[in-house]
């Protein structure tokens, strides 16, 4: 702890845990992009409200940079430190704080995982409906951070849905409650939503007020085999009319033969161009037989080819694991990571433009292609070949994220679904939000964070 | 137009409407509040986007407060205007846009009442689930500037949920499409949420993306009779449990008193202190049966004394007319109104202390009780004797109100749940908000209206 203002801060906060050894620089510094070396002056892990408080202040007498840290599992660059910031980590604050079965409102510290705090609401017998494969590691304060969607948001939506409530620490260390569960509160603006999706930029999140849900009927997973991406939106509308979906995911047979290289499990005989894994309610015979109806028209007009139906628990999760082992199957291979939106009814249009764009500026490159579907959500991948050179990988890249920008903004369309601006979209964010807007994101940023220490560099083109 | 700043007006923008006669400067310089003398400078009709940037633009040229204004069905204050402000009525924006049967999407201008938007989601076979009796006469634009709940909270939350984008005219006078439709858009700070609850005072909202939705299965009504507002809060849990309900309104012997003298029908012979009107899922024999057996229980615990079930569409009606009735039936009596909400949580100990402390501040005034419960929000009306001078009243109502509002902060909750705070409420808006979260509202406003014109006065207690 030699540098006197790491110093200061360890006698303003006796009781703060400070970290200064390089492998927890690199450890806390970086989050799942690898593009950025990690180089943080010290990682701080607050254990109370007051000790995040200490260094917020601490951050503005000093005007030391801060960036704010849950799970890391972030694939925007939104928790990377990589220039001298102090890495602020929640990870000590991951308690359950309380329960009220009336209001059916689960009180957590922000830097609980996802699937803590899923466990907890089903100890309740409720559940918190918010999931996606990094639920054992990304914590609710990155959820809250960048809305966090995932796969069950046809039936569930967002993160924005499911909070009553943030504690947060301003950027100038002001402690505020935002609307404390309240389900009607027309007092005012919400500054709770505004801070949702905020990547950190406004304030730290301490802690959060969960709405919780009963759980669904008992459901059951098809895994379908499909010919083409048309086929997958119309066995879309065809489900979503006939079945109650949870969840409605696509991806490609190269990113099922990822998967499959990554140790999952085959679960049809056949190869086929895309897949689909659905989980849809099956509480009765009738839903059952439902399904199998929808099943039989879909194959009847040529957009199924094949598919299966889970008869056990564990077959239901080797099917999604077809679809959940997908990120970490890809990792491997450096993916360079695109994560758009679109309308739901431009979908089509905006598919067919987007594909022929890639076939023509990336024919040398593997590309794996998932997605949401259902809530307009596309993953495309594009995996570097091993013997390139990461960082004329990323330049070429970049090149063309610029024309799919541009596809982007013609269909009003979001450069960025569910993982955020961070470092990554940074220079894109023109494609969906307007000068006007960022003028106004800009001026909100200044009243929060007036030294502009909270996340610099992230999610503005211009800090 | 002899005033040159209104023919400067005119000659801005030829096509614009513009009044300024005396009846209209009253008509739309007041809403459902009685207690400012309207004096608006002018009122202007926009009838597109341009006219009405022209009118913003020309507001900050001359610096003349604007008072954006839909169907003034408000009751805090909110569209009033009463200091040479400038009324610019959206009500010739009422159109609906288009229908995207992809997303359910429904386009609409702001100045649609919200009965004629429910009306265009039906024609295409969904609904628009925010409901509420002001439905006639409320426009989107009013219920987005104060994010509406109403009677179907309980089963489809407020405005916030349903609201996909907002086109929105800033301080500026800047257009700003904000969210466009989409489902998942992490792409910065959601403006949109922003936008949504804050009165007019960040921007003139010209339009609306709303979210549809399915239908509810067929539903039953059923009034209740209950012995005092504990049994209203166990009927609620065990009805809540039993069955699924979407709505659930309570109100008392006084508000069913007002009703019945303004023209209803009685539906139940005796008389009882509470009242509930409650409708629920009944799809099939099988729900029916249950919402048989939860009345049984209800009456077996002496919770219920009495009921009926409406047999018709007809009876229906007339049994949500005793609840829907009661604000239209109380505005002869110049009710002072308060509409507060706490926590679900902490309805049952608020509920105590304020009733404790309303007999003890007001013995002399009648007092009329009505809410939804269920959502933590009730609404107290205080009625003027009518031998009492107007401003005596008030002031007698505001000391109480300062009373209500320390209970209120006591169990965290909100001074407005529903109506917005407006002028109404303005002077009361620390006890809901504390005075870092004013000072960060305070400088929201100054990033999108630099001038203050937009809405000056309402909500910040310093303007």
């Amino acid at each position: 702890m030699t540098d006197p203002r790491l110093a200061d801060l360890a006698a303003r906060s006796p009781g703060l845990r400070l970290l200064t050894e390089p492998a927890d620089l690199v450890h806390y510094g970086r989050d799942w992009t690898r593009r950025w070396t990690p180089a943080p002056i010290a990682i701080a892990l607050p254990s109370s409200v007051a000790e995040v408080q200490d260094v917020v202040r601490w951050a503005n007498d000093h005007r030391i940079a801060l960036v704010p840290s849950g799970g890391r599992t972030g694939l925007s660059g939104g928790a990377v430190a990589a220039h001298g910031e102090l890495v602020l980590s929640l990870e000590r604050m991951h308690r359950v704080l309380g329960f009220s079965p009336a209001g059916r409102l689960l009180a957590v510290q922000a830097g609980i995982t996802l699937q803590a705090a899923q466990e907890a609401a089903r100890a309740h017998g409720l559940i918190y409906p918010v999931d996606f494969a990094a639920r054992g590691s990304c914590t609710i304060g990155g959820n809250v951070a960048t809305n966090a969607g995932g796969i069950r948001v046809i039936r569930y939506g967002n993160t924005r849905d499911w909070i009553a409530g943030l504690t947060v620490v301003t950027g100038e260390g002001e402690l505020i409650e935002l609307n404390r569960g309240l389900v009607k509160n027309s007092s005012g603006y919400d500054l709770r939503q505004l801070m949702i999706g905020s990547e950190g930029t406004l304030g730290v999140v301490v802690g959060a007020l969960l709405e919780l849900t009963d759980p669904p009927p008992p459901a059951q997973v098809m895994l379908l085999a499909l010919p083409d991406i048309d086929a997958v939106l119309a066995v879309f509308a065809l489900f979503r009319r006939r079945l109650s979906l949870q969840a409605f995911e696509f991806f490609t047979d190269v990113a099922l033969a990822h998967v499959l290289a990554h140790g999952a499990q085959r679960a049809l005989a056949g190869e086929y161009p895309c897949y689909v894994v659905t989980e849809f309610d099956a509480a009765d015979e009738a839903a059952q037989q439902a399904a199998l109806a929808a099943f039989e028209e879909g194959a009847a007009q040529g957009w199924i080819i094949d598919g299966v139906i889970a008869q056990s628990q564990a077959q239901a999760e080797a099917l999604w694991r077809l679809r959940e082992g997908i990120t970490e199957s890809l990792a491997p291979h450096k993916p360079y990571k695109n994560d758009v939106a679109v309308r739901i009814d431009a979908v089509p249009a905006f598919l067919g433009e987007i594909q022929a764009l890639l076939a023509r500026e990336y024919p040398q490159f593997e590309v794996v292609w998932f997605g949401h579907i259902g809530d307009g959500n596309l993953h495309i991948n594009i995996l570097k070949p091993a013997a390139m050179d990461d960082a004329a990988f990323i330049a070429e890249c970049e090149r063309v994220t610029v024309l799919l920008a541009a596809v982007l903004e013609k269909h009003g369309g979001s450069i960025s679904a569910e993982h955020g601006i961070g470092l990554v979209k940074r220079p894109y964010l023109e494609s969906t939000r307007s000068a006007a807007e960022i003028a106004l994101m800009c001026g909100i940023k200044r009243v929060f964070d007036p030294q502009r220490l909270l996340n610099p560099g992230k999610l503005f083109p211009v800090d």
